[in-house]
């Protein structure tokens, strides 16, 4: 009997000793709040990480169009005028969206390319074509990744519309694929090449701002006037299903390049914040007579913003908003040791008067970073920082179009690329931190604005290479 | 024996299951993220609040000025020029300073006033008399609070620079003093006056702009120039030791205005995020020969950034950077469901078109809300919404000045509420709500951005008051 109280005694420390630790970790817990970590995958055996990632020179780019409701048809149009390229293949489910685009190629006096329509898989059936290097991708939202990985596993390169990829089990299916087969995996990120923008970057990687610090990016943008031209309202029910920045790559690509994220520099962790929607919910009473309480049935916020912190203790602000009557606005901000850039509602820069001394612009009037320079300074400026590529490819880029040029330049860069056996503009990890703010953001959203870790996509190689630059043969 | 095992038995089984229920809360903890509570103290017995304060009319309001160094003198010479006004005394650490304002009155022909200086605890003195209605306070952020305190124990109104109050302990023993003594406690936010801010609030509470779901402010403003002119480097020093927004009230006061927020709304929780601090180092470095490791050893952030979200939903976003290259800007933005508005860089709005058909403003041209107005409707839509307290008081403040005129509204605003019974236009919730920016901020910078709730400083009565309003004897 002794025995067995002894044992109890044993027993009722021990579990008061585990009673007291677990009191300890939950006081802990209270006194200093981690972010939410998501599961990362282990990297499949076998495979290696595909930063720098290099394919076999392409004399010709061979190219399967998927997708040609609203980009697509516009982006066969430029391939029509990008040296080096053939258009093989076109599919869309609706044979007439097919048909109208083949019209396009007889006015340019090119060979009508291969037809694809009519049912939900037969996409598939152009991946797997042997003749064809390059599959293009613009369709709704949901079929973009399933696609992409797909079209990777019949052994063509691919490049997707935005975002690429819509949830964090996506984005891992994706660079597992891009790893596993070795293939360029590019989101057609168009506003990286925005005049602005790549001014910009060129300024920043040259020094003029000194450090950056803090970037800013955005969508902002009333769609009430193009709700009803989606395919079977594909864009309206997608945020009525889901709460977070769906839609972020406009405003972060551009910060992310720079801020040499996974190039010197990783994202951290985010917070995201989102008000109630109110504009889409009464446009769904006003237009289609919904009821209230469906209307108002609306996942979504109507605002959304989102903080994220780097491991380098730098700071990035994103927002999202498609409802707001608002000026358009993608931000595009940054903000250094020793200047400043801000594109919306006016473009313009701020310097530190003796960058502007050192730089060999004539210092038109005594520089007070209180104030932007003035319009002839900045005309100047973005004279002597004009990027190589807009150098190259400016006029061109006009005459064919298409967002003002920049989306020629991005089509006009990825065949460079391909053709000269070069590493892509944007690879799979770029891919993948700017389309993870959507299902990270909603982690946040749903956990009171909690911090969220950002996943390490390289898994472990964020730091390898130093800086993000264009590729270039000379 | 049996007895006993039987008791030891019933005490394992109930710490086994309090051992439990700690691991479901665990669990629980993991699930959802809640923001950090800070505590709320229980109302002393025998007080209520102070919403809507009247205190009997004051013919001529006696004033008394702590604080001389940086924005008093101008503060006397704006109160020289407000009718039913007497200036009593004068205080500062240093006798020079009393005497230069002494001069002011000289020059407007007025009697001198009483002087106090040369020890730290003169002011007390000061608060002590029985000929002063008015404690004005325009010292240091560290004194700020304890000098109130005090005033209102002596039976005082007070008003005060911003922030009013540093830190919760502060802002709760301010706002018990307040409830305690029954006395005025104003903080002096003169952006809230700002002619653009006032105006758009008046558009916002008429309608113009329809549900506001989202603001902003900001103070973006790089000191560089002037941090060598604060007394014993105060302003410095409190960067050095405090991390979080701790000047935000410029920014926030406006938006909680339009927000009407302790009016029917009220501030529930936020996240704030900051990135390294660069430039103020290297300034004590260059400047001050300071070594680098001192000088890195810095506190506060470069930029800080806060997210707030209401009870009713909106967002709210505050910046705070004293030391980047960038052009001043206090932001004041709102983001309604029919317009925006936006102060910097360049002031502007932006509205759906069927509201400015309706509101008698002639239809200048295609409302887009994709852009702003034009400069034509901007000025048109300004003279119309001109607030009443600009438009009699609009020439008067322009001639005395201070900040564009926007510092004598708001004396003159204070003094003609006190002489009429009135409650002050900023209460002191307001000076809690807006000064807790900064410890609140803090507490989520140290806990990586996570959520912390915004205490309710009304202690259960924000929901009384119906919108913010301004008020006026007729």
């Amino acid at each position: 009997m002794k025995k067995q109280i002894e044992i109890l005694l044993t027993l009722l420390v021990t579990i008061f000793l585990f009673s007291c630790t677990n009191g300890l970790n939950t006081q802990k817990e209270k006194n200093t709040f981690e972010p939410i970590q998501t599961e990362i995958p282990v990297r499949p055996a076998g495979q290696k990480d595909v930063l720098g990632l290099v394919a076999p020179r392409l004399d010709t780019v061979r190219v399967g169009f998927i997708g040609l409701g609203s980009r697509g048809p516009a982006a066969v149009m430029r391939f029509t005028h990008i040296p080096g390229t053939k258009i093989i293949a076109l599919c869309d489910l609706d044979t007439d969206r097919v048909e109208k685009v083949q019209k396009i190629l007889d006015g340019e006096g090119l060979p009508r390319a291969a037809a694809y329509s009519g049912s939900a898989e037969v996409w598939k059936e152009l991946c797997q074509r042997d003749d064809i290097d390059l599959v293009y991708i613009a369709t709704d939202w949901k079929n973009h990744a399933p696609m992409m990985i797909y079209a990777m596993e019949q052994g063509k390169h691919v490049a997707c519309e935005v975002p690429a990829a819509m949830t964090l089990q996506e984005i891992w299916d994706v660079v597992n694929t891009a790893e596993r087969t070795e293939k360029h995996c590019m989101q057609l990120e168009n506003c990286v090449y925005d005049f602005f923008e790549l001014t910009t970057l060129n300024m920043a990687q040259q020094g003029l701002f000194g450090e950056i610090l803090h970037a800013e990016g955005a969508y902002i943008h009333d769609l009430e006037k193009v709700w009803e031209s989606y395919h079977n309202d594909w864009r309206m029910q997608y945020n009525r299903e889901f709460r977070g920045d769906v839609y972020p790559t406009h405003g972060f690509g551009p910060v992310c390049q720079a801020l040499n994220i996974h190039r010197g520099d990783r994202l951290d962790y985010l917070v995201a914040m989102d008000n109630k929607a109110v504009n889409i919910p009464e446009y769904l009473i006003e237009k289609r007579g919904i009821d209230r309480d469906s209307a108002y049935n609306f996942a979504n916020g109507q605002h959304t913003m989102t903080f994220i912190r780097t491991e380098k203790e730098k700071t990035i602000h994103i927002q999202h908003d498609v409802s707001s009557p608002r000026p358009y606005s993608r931000m595009y901000q940054l903000s250094g040791t020793k200047g400043f850039a801000n594109k919306y509602p006016q473009p313009g820069y701020a310097l530190k008067g003796e960058v502007l001394e050192g730089s060999g612009i004539p210092n038109y009037e005594n520089m007070n970073p209180h104030s932007f320079v003035s319009e002839e300074v900045k005309n100047s400026l973005m004279q002597q920082y004009k990027h190589r590529i807009h150098q190259e490819l400016e006029e061109k880029a006009k005459e064919v179009g298409g967002h003002g040029g920049m989306d020629y330049i991005m089509d006009y860069r990825l065949v460079y690329c391909l053709r000269n056996g070069l590493p892509l503009d944007m690879d799979v990890y770029d891919l993948a931190e700017w389309c993870s703010l959507a299902e990270l953001s909603r982690i946040s959203l749903e956990n009171n604005s909690a911090p969220v870790a950002v996943p390490d996509f390289t898994r472990g190689n964020w730091n390898e290479i130093q800086g993000y630059r264009h590729a270039f043969i000379d």
